[in-house]
């Protein structure tokens, strides 16, 4: 992908202003244009503070300035808390007063129709043509808690502060926002920053999560969206972050039908297709949480712990019980949870004969008796299998005051030797105790299942990877308009590397039978046309056909059965095409996806992709890696991975074959709609590998150009 | 089912015992037998309560007597606190004074391998003869924490108490009970009584379940499993608390082979099929937690609300993306989320012009400017759709001072107004609002999609219902040991009223050729054999046979491929069945489960059960509305749902055919080991409904029969 400029430093000015000004600034500490100036001042701002009011000569014993021009000092930050109507005239003064950046309360744009969506974008207009960033409008505003910026009016921060941390926070939506914001605070999770972007007349949730990636304050980023207008953006953002090595927790909306629904009623955003978000979150290692409660946890968890190395877990317990549910967790999350080797076995069978010594590793309430088995335990563990995380079910001992000290040297001894690992520990502590372990970088559980679920939520945060070449192999495709006949998509697909069945283009019967001969084997007759995109259902296929003479009939049939169940489409002869034996029926195919453009697309054929809908998804470009994960994570894999005594399907085979489709969507570029291979017929190795046996390229029309 | 004598009245002498005596008493409140003491006295149990130790005279104070029987006054509860080389002569003397029921701590029993196991049976066959209940070996005892009953060495009551509360809570892990109960302290939730039951060698989990389903301090049951010996007891007692109305929830361990693995290396006791006791909670609407937080989240939740009436929610929300939020959460947990009637959206729009009014009802943040929208709105919704439960998310105003007195009268409002609606309200508020709105039986979570999940898993709470009669219709069928031919099993099967595909039994190549004019349409031929059992393998099978002469050349085919394949069998001639065309191949089945007996399965045929394993199970007896949720609730519903444009399948048909195995299984009772139809054609309602092609009965070896 090509770098994105995406103007930190101009965001600078917004996340750490050095001097506030507030429009419409209200001697009422209740109201929206005299909250921020309220919390400036209980808060600490230590910045200049200004206050534009025309009407009044001083708000909360602050002198005014009758607009920023005015002030005769350079104001990094003004925020306009004025109605609808005078915002235009702010703005100008603003520009004019050379401000940097703006956060814009008001309400009355984009969300209450189109009247206010043109007033929405000639605003926008202007901020970008007087080269002054814009916040909103129809924003709660931002906060930087390392620098007591409040400039918002949510009631949030006057209930009580957030303690400053190294988590940013940043919402499309001001209410779920204050709501986080609150949840942060009864959860004792520490902020960095925290930012609404409301209608999103210039900065976009995508700039905030770049500037965060940016910010040195920040190692963790929380992001709640509905919807994105700019998937390049959003994409180069994700990429920054992942760069910079900063996991990425998600809320995103829209997940189901009616939540999608719900959403746009909502949202003027575009909502696009929540499978493709969900593959865009794949691509660059976003943990999407499904709840406040996952999204907290993951981020706070994210911002202690970091990434494990690898998804192999030691589990570690006091109780058989609690050991084997948390076996069940590891099992069902896709953890590894490999036995230790015989030798370790034997000696914790040596200190502990009734111990279950596998993992989970139960080395039962006899710890009472001899409280060093614990840390004896936990580095044969970690000596025998290297774990990239340990967890330690360690049951109430934590709420005792005789065993803290015994705990808290054990993870201190454990953090020293292993300061690579993972460490958990599931027990009931006090928050301050916890967060003595927390700050050892040890995770601690009430309930061990939560612990499992976020270790294995960590383990999917990927190792920063850089994309793929976006420039392809080979010279660039223009694909006319429309439908290409099959032969044509045949063509192209084989040309651009993707295995096609062998075949023949026709004109006549006897070359029909011709072709069959030199084919061998079954063949199947299809007629070529591009006014006929639904080719049995018009009687013009016939399968199976064995010999010339069966193949010469066939071309006679189709072609009068087609003729006759549509007379006007133009007949460009039959395809023959041996017959792929074998295998199992598999769909793959490039779409265009409006907000992140081509989306690969892979899944199993019939039922399985029509009904069941099981299909994996990824955004271009993708690595050979990419194309094989998709394979593996299709729910029917194990019908490719060689069900029924069958031979196992040649994966590899898929893989290229994916990465061939890809590459010929990335050089057809935007002159592509989309290309279906189906069936994509995947074989053994033996068998042949896989094999497209139709495809369907369909380009785009010229009015879809943007 | 039979109605099961859980002698309660025997074991109310164990969780409510007017007078209590601690065998092997210890001056030491930190000792086995002197916690207790200390406890009884600490926590005010106001019965008798004696020390009994032949070598002190007085322990913590407490006059000792020698043995039970010298106390001379009547002791309904015992605690055995002694080493297992004394158990029992001090279970001898406990049977001598009268003594009613005996908790026993003392390990070294099944747990250390086969000698414990004899010691342990005949302690339980001694407790047994001698009429007095025994909870344990290896346990941690129990407690009733509404008469101060402590009968428990478990430390964690010592760390603090729980408050007593309508939850009662078993365990048969004492580590897990132990961690259950300091959980429960710290999260405030109220317990009635606690049991953890070690070794089982009398009392089982289902005997306590039982108890607690009478118990009239419990409105709730929490259980822990880690398996079940008598499958009968436990189904019992699961339908008694379904009969009370009492919600069970349960902590099931094994359910991934690695936990079931772990599970078996803890627990002698036999693990089974873990989809069978799945089977076995859906029949008795039992909830199934697999967590901690789980756990005591349905408990407490059940113990506030109840079960709602139905699965249709209303959603209403202050914030459109926490609405969507919701709306996703309800769709993914299979909850109702019916529109509001045109009417009632208008009048929404009226009051709210930017109102979401579909459902979720989105009043937006205009609310504050006009509390009294809330309850309006709320009211307004409930009239209009009368929904079994309502959630509204009320971002964090629930912390705010100024509005509680708002949100406590719309709760108490709507309570009134709607006694019958589960309500639910998502903020963020203090314990004691929490409890206060608890009180009106209004739910409270700070995470709605807690709440969302809470509520559907609620809803899965089904109504009381009565067992269908275990006695089948017909005569009871007695089956040969091992496998019956094909014609034989497909009789027994019509005779049971399974629709069968047409067929004859023929011995000649001529019969063969008669039978196929006879049947009409394309047949099969397939040997008959108990010999073979794969008649494909050996070529004993040919399909797709068109007219007399095919076959009549088939039976000679198919009996001389057998009969090369295996020379040694004995060939019982053919069976000529004609060919069912179309339809979606399903299997059905009863197999006998070692712990519950015989269990109904019903799949769709081929890769769907053999690789994706995606089969439906129910304990017999079964009524027809579960046989129609058993297809219902496969994966795989929309292939027959009519998928592809396909005719749906006849479900009704299917639902019958199921019903009419499971009647044929009774009939056959513990003469039978499994019968499997494989296929069964599932086909529209046109074409014939359901037909079962193939089947196979093994009758029980005798040596199997206990």
């Amino acid at each position: 992908m090509e770098p994105f400029d995406f103007r930190t430093d101009s965001l600078s000015a917004l996340f750490a202003p050095r001097s506030i000004a507030v429009v419409g600034a209200s001697s009422s500490p209740q109201k929206i244009g005299g909250i921020p100036i309220d919390y400036a001042r209980r808060f600490g701002f230590d910045g200049a503070l200004y206050a534009v009011n025309p009407k009044a000569a001083q708000v909360q014993g602050l002198a005014t300035a009758p607009t920023l021009r005015a002030i005769g000092e350079p104001v990094d930050l003004a925020i306009l808390a004025v109605p609808a109507a005078l915002v235009d005239e702010a703005l100008d003064d603003a520009i004019a007063a050379g401000v940097k950046g703006v956060v814009l309360f008001s309400s009355g744009f984009a969300e209450i129709g189109a009247e206010g969506a043109a007033a929405q974008a000639r605003l926008a207009q202007r901020a970008r043509a007087g080269g002054v960033r814009l916040v909103g409008p129809n924003c709660l505003g931002l906060m930087n808690l390392r620098r007591n910026v409040y400039a918002t009016f949510s009631p949030a921060p006057g209930a009580g502060l957030v303690q400053p941390g190294r988590i940013g926070l940043v919402s499309q939506s001001g209410a779920f926002g204050a709501y986080a914001y609150a949840m942060a605070r009864e959860r004792g999770v520490g902020l960095s920053t925290w930012a609404t972007t409301g209608n999103e007349a210039d900065v976009q949730l995508a700039d905030c999560l770049a500037w965060l990636a940016e910010d040195p304050d920040t190692d963790v980023i929380m992001a709640y969206m509905e919807g994105c207008r700019d998937g390049p953006r959003l994409r180069a953002a994700l990429a920054l972050a992942q760069q910079r090595a900063k996991p990425v927790v998600m809320v995103k909306i829209g997940s189901t039908e009616l939540g999608a629904q719900a959403a746009a009623s909502h949202t003027a955003a575009l909502a696009g297709d929540d499978a493709v978000y969900d593959a865009v979150f794949r691509r660059y290692g976003v943990l999407r949480a499904r709840s406040l409660t996952q999204f907290f946890d993951l981020a706070h968890s994210a911002a202690v712990a970091g990434r494990p190395r690898d998804r192999a877990i030691g589990l570690f317990t006091l109780s058989g019980g609690v050991g084997a549910l948390m076996a069940d967790d590891a099992a069902a999350q896709g953890l590894d949870v490999p036995a230790l080797s015989d030798a370790a076995q034997a000696t914790l069978r040596e200190w502990v004969p009734f111990a279950a010594p596998r993992n989970p590793v139960d080395i039962t309430g006899q710890v009472t008796n001899d409280l060093s088995l614990m840390e004896r335990s936990a580095r044969l563990m970690l000596e025998d299998r290297g774990f990239g995380s340990w967890m330690g079910f360690l049951a109430a001992a934590g709420a005792s005051d005789a065993f803290w000290p015994v705990l808290r040297d054990l993870v201190a001894s454990l953090r020293a030797a292993y300061p690579d690992t993972l460490l958990a520990i599931s027990t009931l502590l006090s928050p301050a105790r916890r967060a003595e372990l927390e700050a050892m970088r040890c995770l601690v559980f009430a309930d061990p299942s939560d612990g499992i679920r976020t270790i294995a939520a960590l383990a999917g945060l990927s190792a920063p990877t850089i994309d793929a070449p976006a420039a392809p192999h080979g010279e660039a495709i223009h694909l006319p308009a429309g439908g290409l006949s099959e032969p044509q998509a045949l063509a192209l697909l084989a040309e651009a590397g993707v295995p096609v069945v062998p075949h023949r283009v026709v004109h006549s019967a006897e070359a029909a039978a011709d072709a069959a001969e030199t084919l061998g084997g079954p063949v199947a007759v299809k007629i070529v046309s591009a006014d006929i995109p639904h080719k049995s259902d018009a009687g013009g296929v016939a399968l199976n056909l064995q010999g010339a003479a069966q193949a010469r009939a066939a071309f006679e049939r189709t072609r009068d059965s087609a003729r006759a169940a549509q007379p006007d489409a133009r007949i460009d002869g039959a395809l023959v095409a041996r017959m792929a034996s074998g295998g199992v029926e598999c769909i793959a195919g490039v779409h265009r996806d409006p907000v992140f453009g081509p989306v690969l697309m892979v899944g199993l054929g019939g039922i399985h992709v029509e009904t069941l809908r099981d299909v994996a998804l990824r955004v271009l470009p993708v690595s050979r890696d990419d194309a094989l994960a998709m394979v593996r994570e299709l729910r029917g894999f194990p019908i490719l991975a060689g069900a029924r005594g069958r031979a196992p399907a040649d994966l590899e085979a898929i893989a290229d074959a994916l990465c061939a489709l890809a590459g010929f969507a990335l050089r057809a570029g935007d002159t592509l709609q989309s290309v279906e291979v189906n069936p994509l017929i995947a074989r053994s190795r033996a068998e042949g590998g896989c094999v497209a046996v139709d495809a369907l390229i369909v380009g785009r029309e010229p009015s879809n150009l943007s």
